[in-house]
């Protein structure tokens, strides 16, 4: 528990409604020195999740607000810790002047984050947990909601908890048979027992830190990259998509302009635009001032929209030389623009002149928004990402692939160890590292008494 | 009572906590839809102003969010009627899927102001008290708080509702003297003492109209414009009080520079910089181009500050005849900018050249940041603002400005009438008029019935 309460302003600038939270042992007592109930029983009195009606006053007498105060008592907190909540209107001034008292009232500024700390300090959840409270509010996302959700809620720290369970089991078969090798009498596990064991964890380790490549791609976005001539309609593009998402998220909540910039959500899944430089092209050379710096950045690309001025007579030959090569293991998909100002005939000669380019190719016009939806199809149906649901678990944040690699490492050095014929020692060590990268995860640092607890837990050797 | 349920956001987004408002008959039942407790009785079956625990699901059974519900029942809550608040991550993705299930189980989107606006319909403010919730959200310094929170609680509507009562009087007095001429033996009270309250009635309502000047200027700041040669350094000190104004503010809120754009707030006062074009000088003749511009926005403005650049060579006799004739009813500050360059015999000349001109005079450095406390002290020194404390009655609002300034013409007919000895029917007249203008404020219909309703139980003729 920690000794000193701190006090924060919860809700972003500019709402109807601000709440401050506070939470520590003078949670309570702090509030009751600023806040009168307008009638009833006072403050420190209150029953746990109750919400009293009153006003907030300063010093000199001024009230500050009238508001609503909600009490939680320990340990039935979201930190644990004795908590109250203030819901006041949301002015900026009214927010501060409550903040301003509570830090007279011996309350301390939290640091960022400090709430989701305690919380995890006083074991209300793991670190992987407290982890995705982070990743829940900045979801903007159904895939990127679904996979923080089921992390907060501890779908992960489940499964790594039978992973260790697990692991223990068989540093526990391994430290037995040290232990007891001289008792002829016990029986041990074989080697090729153990070694089934190390593999399916092994699978269970692999399978997890594989899950990173999608669990970021949904984190971060699938990272797509437009790339054309510079007057093929790249922005215009972009606009239109970018736009068109815009519209259904400021429905209800306003523009949000800086939040999604660049970034657009189609069926659950968000794309991130990598911005390319235009590949400038001379009657028939293709320049090379540009193209080096947008074949650089494709290298971040899944997904590569090759966009081409269907009304320009650009020399496709030259240019799918030049481009061709860097896209091999790219998702391509080719967008024949401005599709609205050229004849049937042109189409076709168009679409024979990429015959041999196996990628999707599509027709539109970006500034008469025709063809987007398709575009859009095509991009939800070009990523790899497989339809997750709650239950899945799925690796988003890098310091757990870290952990898990350093994991897969070390059962990868007991499987050799097995195979190898090893001794005892040198593969229960492999083990308790692996336990012990797993428990990063989580946050419990690694208990070697563990082990033997488990041993003699689970045995009972002759007794 | 309003028939149907509204919803909304009602915290901005990109905090910690969102909240979300129900507001109507089916709050309750709305929200329960959705909701499932941790633990113990369905939402329907809570207590007043509880606070519940527990997850929102979607309709496909995914769990949306961990939330905190709280519990109010008509007629004790804000609106008046059934209200729900959620608690919940302040995700957009999150806030969006619970506002959908709630608009899917029959709640409507809320309208801007309609829960203050129910609140009012169900009589739990009157229009003006309605109107301050607005100002007070909005409030930025001490001194808007004070007056919003004021009239938020009641000061105004008690000041009106007392003047009012005033008013019914003395028409009661009038149409009784009109309804029961014929009875000699009754007496009336004589037509002086009739003008004596009169007079009391329009000195209360002119000193309500006269404090919107006061009340305009803490609401939407002092202007104040800043005038001098394009080199003299306006910007420079604009943005020197703007930065230090900025730094207080970010403490705790992050940056505001939206909000407090071209407004600093000195010792709870508001001062807003009126922008104004550089004026030109040449050799010897001001040039009229800029100039004229500057002088028409010089109109708006309270407080001038009048920049000279203590380094250049101006001919002040020229500026000063070209200027001056324009700032007599402004409160004028002298200020010699760049005062870090010049030397003490410099400052002596400039001093003396404008010591015909009655005005406080400052040297400083915009750039060097030397000087601005004291131009600071200068600023707030000059406003006319009284020190207002929060049982001062001040009119912020034009419309209640407006309101008033037509219940003082009424007020001056009603003493002309008496003074010419008018006939009491044409003076009843405008006193109902005036009554009625002053109901517009805080929302109440006039009820000409209160006249009689007043004199029947008052007076009580003979029964």
């Amino acid at each position: 528990m920690q000794n000193d309460t701190i006090c924060a302003i919860a809700t972003a600038q500019g709402g109807a409604i601000g709440v401050i939270r506070i939470s520590g042992p003078k949670a309570i007592e702090a509030a009751s020195h600023i806040f009168v109930p307008q009638k009833g029983k006072p403050l420190r009195e209150r029953k746990n999740y109750s919400l009293t009606f009153g006003k907030i006053f300063s010093d000199r007498g001024e009230i500050i607000d009238e508001v609503l105060v909600s009490v939680f008592r320990a340990p039935h907190s979201y930190t644990g810790e004795e908590s109250v909540e203030i819901s006041c209107h949301g002015s900026a001034y009214i927010l501060q002047q409550i903040m301003t008292l509570l830090l007279a009232k011996g309350c301390r500024l939290a640091a960022p984050g400090e709430y989701t700390q305690r919380a995890f300090l006083n074991g209300k959840m793991d670190l992987s947990q407290a982890e995705a409270v982070a990743d829940l509010i900045a979801s903007s996302s159904a895939a990127t909601h679904r996979l923080a959700m089921n992390q907060m809620r501890g779908g992960f720290s489940q499964e790594l908890s039978i992973l260790s369970d697990k692991l223990l089991h068989l540093t526990s078969l391994m430290e037995l048979e040290l232990d007891f090798s001289d008792h002829e009498e016990l029986e041990f596990a074989d080697r090729t027992e153990l070694s089934q064991i190390a593999h399916e964890i092994e699978r269970v380790i692999s399978r997890l830190a594989d899950s990173f490549s999608v669990g970021n791609a949904i984190k971060n976005g699938i990272p797509v990259a437009i790339i054309g001539e510079t007057n093929a309609g790249k922005s215009t593009l972009l606009n239109a998509l970018l736009n068109e998402e815009k519209a259904i998220v400021s429905d209800i909540h306003g523009t949000t302009r800086d939040v999604i910039e660049d970034t657009i959500n189609l069926h659950g899944i968000t794309f991130r635009f990598i911005d390319t430089a235009g590949i400038r092209q001379t009657s028939d050379v293709v320049e090379n001032i540009g193209i080096e710096r947008t074949f650089q950045k494709m290298t971040q690309a899944d997904i590569v929209l090759w966009m081409i001025d269907s009304d320009s007579e650009t020399d496709i030959e030259a240019l799918k030389e030049e481009i061709l090569p860097h896209l091999e293991d790219k998702n391509l998909i080719i967008l024949f623009n401005k599709a609205d100002k050229v004849n049937a005939e042109r189409c076709e000669s168009l679409s024979n002149a990429f015959g041999d380019v196996d990628a999707p190719k599509l027709f539109l016009s970006a500034k008469n928004r025709t063809g987007l939806e398709k575009l859009e199809t095509l991009l939800v149906e070009t990523t790899a990402i497989p339809e997750i649901s709650q239950n899945d678990v799925i690796v988003t944040n890098i310091r757990h692939y870290e952990a898990l690699v350093h994991a897969l490492d070390s059962i990868h050095r007991v499987q050799n160890g097995l195979q190898m014929n090893l001794s005892g020692d040198f593969i229960s060590q492999d083990l308790r590292e692996c336990i012990s990268h797993l428990a990063e995860i989580i946050g419990g640092a690694f208990d070697p008494n563990a082990v033997l607890d488990n041993i003699f837990r689970h045995f009972c050797i002759g007794k």
